[in-house]
């Protein structure tokens, strides 16, 4: 969180924030969260509508699409067919994401240039803590740090246009992204673990209104399962940040799909969208109006044919 | 590069490297290029095995697709049509991808793990030289720090199948991104200027075979309105690299779309991958047998229901 206008890492508990000492690592803090050898100074209360930064130094985003509720429903608003492909079975699917676009709790949201059908996306996520390449299932969870809540802020319309030329999506989900409102480390989360599931109830509401709710043991994949995929035969390092994929009820769009377009209004300046993850704590963004579009033309025509055989 | 150890910057020119003392922050480099007041050291001469390092600290890295042959011919590999979707022309269209896979010319690149359609790409990035938040056109150039050969490393198998779901590219793309050999300010390509444009001539061969070549003026729009777009409404920061997407006849894939999958074998193990662009020099990468995927389960079956509309 930011005191007197400096950033300070340090733990979030029961309501009130306890600083670290300036200059203290984020990861040792992590490491080292059992053995409580850090002197926290005094404690600052904090509420939904704290501003806090984003809790770790983040690298690399990558976000996952694992709940089959919440794939069979956005796939319905886009497609018009609930069928899962074949594929999402098969293996776990992701994209990578704009890592400039994280913010913490408590910060205004900017509606993203021409979206008319701004949503959101409840999601945890997994912070990696230790650079890894292609680890099997087992060697994954040696390098999850902790868990965090993750709202994936996307705007529907500039999403569903862009995707029609087979990429991203990337415009339509790289304003935004609320990361928070602390890495929970899973020593803390043994009650609620079963097996490599974690029971964890989530909840988003807009304003006072509760639009969907779903446990984290629903993921078809666990996060060292995502991990080990996402590092297959690459890097991924201390920081990057593995997002579970929206839960069932989580986002909007699922509605629209079972529902229609207008089963319940987008996001609008003003709106207050709020996340609850048990044992992750919540975090809360007010979206406000975004900023105007500068124009960017369309293709310039160029001259091309097809190449002779190499 | 590496010399004895130690990462340094420095002025690739004409063969030679000239380390630029240790600590030297490349973006001053950069900078400065123009009033020439770094104490080079002695020059090291290289050649296109010499392993040299990405050439500054990189951020996000985003690939566009911007050439019309290339966009024209992989999509008819992919989907047996020829026709770019409508919406390719109305905006530039990209992706983000793993900053970790980056990789210098003269390394070795792993196949990754279950491939047998390796594939390259050739482009050419802008390499973004200081923050910016929405920025239009004509703000957009002053971003632009300088040019680099981009050689987008792509499992077509993996690629293929992954984006049934819809999204990504992911793990088609993430093992090894090639950047290099060096960034050239913009100072250095006025002769080859026709506007926004740069008539820089590009060419790929594997081994001493000429796959393709075009002209870096074939892209349909400038990196200013690349950049302009991908920062609207949000952030591009220092370090983040921008790929113009594959030259016509840049990659295998264009190929097997006009001609069928037989048409050229893919990239093996003991293939050298070799990338010139005029003003900006050679990259040159062997490729190599990769590691051996982990093993990762199919989805987990969940309990789910269509929710109740909020």
């Amino acid at each position: 969180m930011m005191i007197a206008g400096e950033r300070r890492y340090g733990r979030l508990s029961n309501g009130v924030f306890e600083p670290a000492p300036v200059g203290t690592d984020p990861w040792d803090l992590l490491d080292e969260s059992a053995t409580g050898s850090t002197q926290f100074e005094d404690a600052v209360p904090v509420d939904s509508a704290t501003k806090l930064e984003v809790p770790v130094p983040v690298g690399a985003v990558r976000d996952f699409i694992t709940f089959e509720q919440h794939t069979a429903g956005s796939l319905r608003a886009v497609s018009g067919t609930s069928e899962v492909p074949q594929v999402w079975h098969e293996q776990p699917a992701f994209y990578f994401t704009n890592p400039h676009g994280l913010t913490g709790t408590g910060y205004d949201i900017p509606i993203p240039p021409g979206s008319e059908r701004f949503d959101f996306e409840l999601e945890v996520a997994a912070v990696i803590g230790k650079d890894g390449y292609n680890l099997s299932v087992e060697e994954a969870w040696e390098h999850i740090a902790g868990f965090t809540i993750f709202n994936d802020w996307s705007a529907r319309d500039l999403q569903s246009n862009e995707m029609k030329v087979g990429l991203g999506p990337a415009k339509g989900k790289d304003t935004a992204t609320t990361v928070g409102p602390a890495v929970v480390t899973l020593d803390e989360l043994t009650d609620k673990r079963q097996g490599d599931s974690f029971d964890l109830a989530m909840e988003v509401r807009v304003n006072d209104k509760v639009i969907g709710t779903d446990s984290l043991a629903n993921m078809a994949w666990s996060f060292a399962e995502l991990l080990a995929y996402a590092s297959r035969g690459t890097w991924v390092r201390r920081g990057d940040v593995i997002g579970s994929g929206t839960c069932g009820g989580g986002c909007l769009a699922e509605f629209w799909g079972w529902y229609g377009e207008g089963a319940i209004p987008p996001v609008q300046g003003g709106d207050t969208v709020t996340m609850t993850v048990e044992k992750l704590g919540t975090i809360s963004n007010t979206v406000k109006a975004g900023a105007t579009a500068h124009p960017v033309p369309s293709a310039r025509r160029r001259e091309w044919s097809q190449p002779q055989q190499p």
